[in-house]
Order: structure tokens, then sequence, then C-alpha cells
């Protein structure tokens, strides 16, 4: 049987890394590759090769930062002694998307999952803790996924900031906007009952 | 709203030049990055800049050269005096992992699809004519895929190559191996009744 060129069997293993990418879309992609442009090949490579340069994370919440300074660690935020707990950079974009929040980020690094090495120690808790007394924060709103991991998380956020004077709030779990109930799970239909609300 | 850093969106919109990546996976591709390794970014963007150099096609066959020499053109494969046509260099492998085929290959570049500029004199049908009239190639099996765009192909080369004295073959169509009938779609079972053979 005839195996791939080196490079080729190179590509396809780097491609991998990507999440959710697997041996089929890996070769996909580094096939494609063959049909690029060398300039569109050029400018894909390297923006990846600089991509630690670029994307630098703000040394306060986490974020990234837009030309040397956070973008969300603004007057304005840290007047609202408001925080949203987030796993990672990527969150902050979907949550300023739906302008239903304007106060402060801290981005954890992750979700505590112990079979994939993460650890409570591997996340930012402790920066998270210093900040809240820093800036007088009053409310901390958990924006973690609702998965095994998320809830995890959040029962160890609530415990570790117990001691402090705050509030603890974590994001409502209920019916997706424009479902029917015929096909939501039945996990999502307990916990949009637990939270019904007077109407 | 909080719009991406100007690093993130080149490389979002680069990553969806990539078959079958969308928005969402290139921005998951993209925030991923943040947490490789200067190595692994460096890797994979060097891999992705030089590819250009490293793969080059056969200029008989259109295959990918290894170390600088078609793997496919090989003298027992001329000898055999069958060649198999097939649309893109990646489905050589596909074809030679069932180790049911041992003749010389041709890749099309493409198939007939007028919509995405994809006619006839794009793909690398005059030089097929040629091959088979060199090489006296007595069969040629169309290792086309099973839709629109493949037939089209098939019929047009059918036509195109029928002045030449060879015996023009289709890959069969009918059930995949350990398919249910339940789940087979109507066309799929109906080519395969068509195609019936004794038993």
């Amino acid at each position: 049987m005839q195996h791939y060129p080196k490079h080729l069997q190179s590509l396809i293993e780097a491609f991998k890394r990507l999440p959710g990418v697997g041996t089929k879309s890996a070769e996909r992609f580094a096939f494609d590759l063959i049909d690029w442009k060398e300039q569109e090949l050029d400018q894909l490579g390297s923006l990846i090769r600089i991509t630690q340069q670029q994307l630098i994370p703000c040394n306060e919440c986490g974020c990234i930062q837009h030309d040397n300074a956070c973008p969300f660690c603004t007057e304005p935020r840290i007047a609202s002694k408001t925080l949203c707990v987030i796993a990672s950079p990527k969150e902050a974009y979907a949550l300023e998307s739906t302008h239903a929040f304007r106060g402060l980020y801290h981005v954890l690094g992750g979700l505590i999952s112990p079979l994939d090495g993460f650890h409570p120690e591997k996340l930012s808790i402790s920066s998270l803790s210093r900040r809240i007394k820093d800036l007088d924060i009053q409310e901390v709103v958990l924006a973690l996924d609702s998965t095994v991991e998320g809830d995890a998380t959040a029962l160890y956020l609530k415990k570790e900031l117990s001691s402090l004077p705050l509030s603890i709030s974590r994001l409502a779990f209920g019916l997706p906007m424009g479902s029917s109930l015929d096909y939501v799970d039945g996990g999502t239909l307990a916990r949009a009952l637990q939270g019904r609300s007077k109407f």
C-alpha cells in the first residue's frame, strides 16, 4: 500500500491538533492545500506562526488585548462592580454580542476536569479572589458551560468564594429560544420546570 | 459590541478557506491556537507555507510525487494497460488501500460542475487521451463520485473516449458493506437492484 508523502503526513498530524479535527478532516484539509495559491498558503502559515506574538492575554482579566490594551478592563466596567467568570476568552465576545452585560470579565483558563488533567490549581482562581477584593466586586456571575465540568467548576467556585461578601449567580438553565418542547431533552425540561418564574 | 482583534479576524477568515470549515469552526480553531505552544504554531505555520514546494504533482498522472518521483507511474503498472481516472490525488491513496487495483492513475483535477466554474476545459482530458494512446491502455476505470457532478463527468468522458479502442468501466453502485436495507436510501436501493448479479 502506498503511504502519504512525508510532508502530507506531517500536515495531517499538525491539523489533527485543532479542536474537533479527526484524521478524515485533517486529510481533507491537507489535500485541499495542494490547490491553494502560494500567497494564500503563505498568509495562513504566517498568521499561525505569529499568533503568540499577536494575541496577548490581559494580565488582569485574561481576555485578549487589542492594540496593547484590554478592551474589557475599562473604567465604566470597573465601576459596575460586577464580574463575569468565563472559561476562555472566546466567551467574552459571545456575551458582549448579547448587549446584556456591561461588567468585567475573568478568564479561568479552562474548567475543572480531573480526567483531562484540569485540576483547580490550573485555573486562575487565586487571582479571581484577589481581583474581587481589590475591585470591591459586589456580584459574580458564573457564565460556565451546562456540562459536568461546568457544574463542578461552579460548585468549586461557590465554595471558594463563600467567605467573601458578595452575591454569586449562575446563568439560567431552561429552554433555548425558539425551541419546541417535543425536541427538548428531559434534563433541560426538568431544569426549566425547576426554574419556572411567575408569568 | 466588542469585535475580535484584527489578527484573530484574519486567522478566522483564512481558516474558512479550508473545506467544510464555516465561521463557527474557524473561530474555534483560531481561539484554540492561543493555547498552543510556540513550537507547535511554528510547525503548523511552516508546514502550510512550504506546501507548494513540497507537494509536487507528477507531470504524467497528476498524483503527488514522493522524493521527486511518481510512486504510481511505475513499470509494472504501465504493463497492466489499465488506467483509473480519479478527480483528485487523494483518491489514489483510497484506491491503493483496497489492494484491489494495480494499474495507472490519471487525475482530472476536479469534476464537471458549470455552476462552480468547472467546465470540461479545466480538466486534464486532452492529456488523458494522449496517455491512453501513448501507453496503449486497454481499459479505463472511471472512479468518480456517485454525485451529479461525477455522473456528468463520467458521461462526458465516455463520449470523449468513445472513438478509442478500449473498454470503459465505472465503479459499481449498490449497498455499502455492512449496511442495513432499512437505512439505505431509495436511490441506492434502486441502483443495487439494477446492478443485481447472479448468486
